[in-house]
C-alpha cells in the first residue's frame, strides 16, 4: 500500500529515472543494490563483510571463549554496511544519489539483541560490552535449546493455540528461547534490557529514527498470532521472572511489510550519502523478501530459496495448519495474505559435506582435468544415466528434518551400496533425496488445503541445471527460476519502492520490478514415472524412521551425546 | 587316519627330520610351503603367479571377449605351480628333498573343469581350446546364475531333502549350476566332457595318477549328501539332457580328507623334484583345510577365515540345520564329524571399496605423513573413541548376505550421518557392521544346537588388532588367532603328514603341527554392553530389510537391472 502522496514513477516530476536501494544483511556480509524503480534493473552493487563476522568461539571484546552452540554478532558491523556498501553501490551504479527515493532492508532471522529504551545495543555500553549476553544472538545461536525444549513441552501441555501455527515446534533460534536463555543465564543483562528487538527492526530504527516491529519477524519468530503474544500465565509458568517479558520488552507497534517506517534521518543520510527524508521501509527477512523479486506473491506460488538449506515461502488466501511448517503468519510475506514458511535444514550443506568427506582424490583430479568444479563434475558424471541406474536411495536428514517431521534428532541414510557403487552415484542419490524432501513438503501443503500451483526456485543452487531437472521430474511440476542473482536485495528494493509510494503495493511492485523464468524446467514424463516409484520408497523409509516405527536414529544420537558428555 | 604302516616321526628310520609339502592354490597364485612333520615349523615358501591369472574379460587363446560375470582359468597354470613353487620352497627351506614324505594341496572352490576320461582338460585339446566353456570355471564365475535360480526354485518346489543342508540355496558358483550352464550354452562341449571335476581333484590326479573326488568339495559344492547326489528325476526336470549328469560325468569314488590318494608319479616327481612314490593326499578346500592349522577341529571351534570375504568353518558332533549356512557335510572338514560352513560375502572387500570410493585425499595424505596404510590410519583415528561415539550404524551387505539371510539382492546401508560425520567414522561403522554380521551367524549356530564355544580368527584381517578387538567386544567372546600366516598351506601340509602316515589322523596332526594364540583378544565388558544395544539395532534393521518387511533393496536392484538392460 502507499503511505504518502509520492507520485508513481511515470509521473516523476523531473522526468528522470528514480531509484531505490535494497540492503540484504546476510550471515557474513551486507549487500546493497541500486535498483531502477520503473523496471527493477539492478544497476550497481556494494558488499561489505562484517569485521566481527560470526563470533562462535570467542568474544572479540575480551577474547573470552564462548560455550558450544553460541553464535554472536556485533551490531556496529550492520551500521558499517550502511556506511560502506550503500555508497559503493551508488557509485557502481553511476547514478545521482538525489534520484534515490527509498531504502529497505532485509535480515537474517531470528537475530535479536538487547537494547535500551533509545535503541542503543547494550553491547555498545561500557558496562556490558564484556558480557556475551549483551550482543546480537545470530540466527544460528542454538544455546537456548534447553529453553526451547521447555517452551515446547509447556505449550503442548497447555494446548496453546499458537503452537500448531509453527508446526508444533518453537525453535531455539527464535526470540522467546533466546530471551529466556538471557534471563536465566544473565539476569542482570536481562534486567538492563528495555527492548528485545530483531536486528531487522533495529537497523530500520537506525535509518529512520523510528522503532517499528515488522509483521514478518513478529509473526514467524515472535509468536505473534491473531493480535496477541503468548500470555503472562504461560510466561510465568516457564519462569516467574519471565512473566512480564512481552509486556515490558517485546510488545510494540507492528508495521506492515512495505509500509514506510519513517524518513531517512540526517545521521543515516550522512552514513549513506542518500537524501535525508527519503522513505525507509519496515524491516523484513531475507527469505520472505525474495518472493516479490521472483514475482511469486500470489497464493499457491511456492518460492524455494535453495542454498546450504532451503527455505520455502508461499502465500495462501486462507489460514491452514500444515504439518511441520515453520510458521503461518497473517501478512508475513505480503500484507493481506497468509504467509506460509517451511524448510529443509540441509540441502547444499549435505552436498558440501559429502564432497569434503566422502569424495576421493581421483574425482577431484578428473574435475580439474575437465576444468570444472567438483560439484559440477560429480553432477555431470551421473547426469545422463536413467533414473534408478545407481540403485541407491538416501534420506536427506544429515542436519535433521525441519518439515514435515520437525525432528532434529533424525540423521542421514544411504541405502543400496554395492561393491561397484561409485562416488558420483552416491552424490546423485543425495541430490535426489533433497528433491524427495521437497516433494514431501509440497504434498503436505496440498494435502492441507493450500495447494502449490507453481514452484519457483531461487538461491545459489539454481545454477545447477541437473539438480533443477531432478526437482522438476520428482515434483512432476515445471520449475520456474528467479531471474535475479540478488533476490533478497532486489526484494528489499521492491519494498523500498512501495514504501516510497512508487507502487500501490508489493504485488504491483513485484510484477513490475521482479522477474522469473516461467517453467524454465519441465518434467520428463518417463523420469517422473520412475521417480514416483522411488519416492514411494523414500516415503516408506521417511515414515519408518521418522514416525516412531524405528527410533534407531534417535538412539544413536542419544548414545553419541552420552559417550561424549 | 593312517593308511599304511609308515612310522611316526619320532621313529623316523634315519633319525633325520621329515618334511611335508603343502600347496595352496589361490585365486591368482599358488603357494608351496615346506613344513617339518614333527612340529609344523614352516621352513621355506615358494609362490608362483598364474600366467593367465583370472580370465574375466577376454579368453587368452583367442583374445575374444567374455560375457559379464565370467571368470575362467587355464589348468596349465596349476601344473606350473608344481614345477616352480614347490622346488623354490624346497630350495628356500634348505632341506634334502629326499626327506619329504608327502604332499597335499588345497584349492579355491567350487572351481570345476571339463576333462576327458584320462583327465585331460578339454582346453588342452586343439579341438576345444578356442571355446571358453572348455576352460576352468573359477569359483567367482557367476554366469550360471540363471541356472542356479532354476535349481533352487525346482528344489524348493520338490522339497528336495538336500536343500536345507545348504541353507536353502545352491550357489551359482557350484558344480551343478556351472555344469548346467555348460550344457545349455555349449552342448557340444558338454557332450565331449567325460568328467566334470573340481580343480582340487584334478591336481591330485596329476600328482598321483589317481582320480578320487574329495569329501569336502563333493559335499559342499557337489550336493553329495547321505551317500547320494540329486536324482535323475530332478535333473531331468531341470533339463532332459541333464538327466545323466551325475551318473555319466560326476559320480565317482570319494576320498576322505587326509586319506592317501596315491603315490607321487614319476612325472610329478620330475616336476617337483620330490621323491617318486611319496604320499599324495586327497584334495581339499582352502578354507576348510585351515581348521587343523589353527588347532580348531573340535566341535564348537569356529574358524573364521577373514579376508575379502569371510568363510566360517566349524565341526559339530551332530547334524543340524542351521539357517542360512552354506553347507553341512559329513566329514567335510575332518573325517568323523559334521563340517559346517557359513559365510559373509563381503568383509575386507567392503573396506577396500570404501577406501577406494569414499575416502578423501586428506586422509591418504595423513596416512602417508604418519607412515602407515590408509586402512591402518582410518582404523587408528577412531580406535580410541568410546563405542557409539560416531553415531552410525551400517549393514554389511554391499556384496549381498550369504548367511543367514542367503540373499544376493540385499545391499549396503549406512545410517546416522550428520554434517560433522568424518570418513574414519564411517569406516569404523563398516568394521563394526561386519562384526555384527558375524555375531548373527554365531547366534544362528548356537540357536540351532551347534553352539560356538571358541572363535578362532585366521586370514589377512587378523593383522588389524582394532578389528579383532571389535569382534571380541561384539561377540562378547575371546578371539583366538591362528599363529601361521600361511594357514591353508600349513593345513595342507598337515593333511600330507596324515596321508603319509606320520600321524593317526588330522586331529592328532593338527594338535602337533598347527598352532593358535588362545584368547589373543578378550572382550571389554563395557564395550560389550554398548555393543549389545547397537547389535539389537543392527538386528532390527537386518530383519526389517532382510526378511520382507521392506524389500526396497530388492526393488532398487531390480530397477537398476531393468534400466541397464
Amino acid at each position: 500500500m502507499s503511505n504518502d502522496a509520492t507520485p508513481t514513477p511515470s509521473a516523476a516530476p523531473t522526468g528522470r529515472d528514480q531509484y531505490v536501494i535494497g540492503v540484504d544483511y546476510g550471515t557474513l556480509s551486507g549487500r546493497a543494490v541500486v535498483v531502477r524503480v520503473a523496471d527493477g534493473a539492478e544497476l550497481g552493487t556494494g558488499v561489505h563483510e562484517y569485521r566481527h563476522a560470526v563470533m562462535d568461539t570467542t568474544l572479540a571484546a575480551t577474547g573470552a571463549a564462548l560455550p558450544p552452540e553460541w553464535a554472536l554478532q556485533d551490531a556496529r558491523d550492520y551500521v558499517e554496511v550502511l556506511q560502506q556498501a550503500v555508497p559503493a553501490a551508488v557509485a557502481a551504479a553511476g547514478i545521482d544519489p538525489g534520484d534515490v527515493i527509498g531504502i529497505a532492508t532485509d535480515f537474517t532471522a531470528s537475530t535479536p539483541l538487547p537494547v535500551t529504551a533509545d535503541g542503543t545495543p547494550l553491547s555498545f555500553l561500557d558496562e556490558w560490552r564484556e558480557n556475551p549476553h549483551a550482543y546480537v544472538k545470530l540466527w544460528k545461536h542454538h544455546a537456548g535449546q534447553r529453553q526451547a525444549d521447555r517452551i515446547n513441552a509447556l505449550a503442548a501441555e497447555r494446548g496453546e493455540a499458537w503452537l500448531p501455527r509453527y508446526g508444533g515446534l518453537i525453535s531455539s533460534e527464535w526470540e522467546f528461547a533466546k530471551a529466556l536463555q538471557l534471563l536465566e543465564e544473565a539476569p542482570e543483562v536481562y534486567a538492563a534490557t528495555d527492548r528485545w528487538i530483531e536486528a531487522a527492526d533495529w537497523i530500520v530504527w537506525q535509518l529512520s529514527g523510528t522503532y517499528l516491529r515488522n509483521a514478518c519477524t513478529a509473526g514467524y519468530k515472535g509468536i505473534y498470532q491473531d493480535g496477541a503474544y503468548p500470555d503472562r500465565a504461560f510466561l510465568a509458568a516457564l519462569n516467574p521472572d519471565f512473566a512480564g517479558f512481552v509486556d515490558d520488552k517485546l510488545a510494540h507497534e507492528i508495521g506492515r511489510l512495505g509500509q514506510r517506517a519513517g524518513g531517512l534521518t540526517a545521521e543515516a543520510a550522512a552514513w549513506t550519502g542518500l537524501p535525508e527524508g527519503i522513505a525507509v521501509a519496515v524491516g523484513n527477512v531475507d527469505a520472505h523478501v525474495t518472493a516479490p523479486a521472483a514475482q511469486a506473491v500470489e497464493p499457491g506460488q511456492m518460492v524455494a530459496i535453495m542454498g546450504t538449506s532451503t527455505c520455502h515461502v508461499m502465500n495462501g488466501a486462507t489460514l491452514a495448519e500444515v504439518p511441520g511448517m515453520c510458521g503461518v503468519v497473517d501478512g508475513g510475506i505480503v500484507d493481506g495474505l497468509y504467509g506460509y514458511e517451511a524448510g529443509q535444514s540441509g540441502v547444499g550443506d549435505i552436498f558440501a559435506w559429502y564432497v569434503k568427506n566422502q569424495v576421493p582424490a581421483q574425482a577431484f583430479a578428473a574435475a580439474e582435468a575437465a576444468g570444472t568444479s567438483i560439484h559440477q563434475h560429480l553432477t555431470d558424471l551421473a547426469a545422463d544415466r536413467p533414473v534408478g541406474d545407481h540403485g541407491l536411495l538416501a534420506l536427506d536428514w544429515h542436519n535433521g528434518n525441519r518439515s514435515v517431521l520437525v525432528d532434529t534428532e533424525l540423521s542421514g541414510l544411504v541405502l543400496g551400496m554395492t561393491l561397484t557403487t561409485r562416488p558420483e552415484e552416491v552424490y546423485h542419490a543425495l541430490l535426489e533425496s533433497t528433491a524427495y524432501g521437497t516433494r514431501r513438503i509440497v504434498e503436505a501443503f496440498s494435502e492441507s488445503g493450500v495447494p502449490v500451483t507453481e514452484f519457483i526456485a531461487a538461491g545459489g543452487l539454481i545454477k545447477n541445471p541437473v539438480l533443477m531437472q531432478i526437482y522438476s521430474d520428482v515434483l512432476r511440476m515445471p520449475i520456474s527460476t528467479i531471474a535475479s542473482e540478488q533476490g533478497p536485495a532486489l526484494g528489499s528494493a521492491i519494498h523500498a519502492a512501495v514504501a516510497a509510494g512508487a507502487y500501490a503495493d508489493v504485488r504491483e511492485a513485484g510484477a513490475a520490478m521482479g522477474s522469473r523464468t516461467v517453467a524454465a524446467y519441465t518434467p520428463n514424463p518417463e523420469a517422473a514415472d520412475a521417480y514416483d516409484a522411488l519416492y514411494a520408497d523414500y516415503l516408506q523409509l521417511h515414515d519408518y524412521f521418522g514416525r516412531g516405527a524405528n527410533d534407531v536414529m534417535k538412539r544413536l544420537k542419544a548414545r553419541r551425546r552420552a559417550v561424549r558428555a
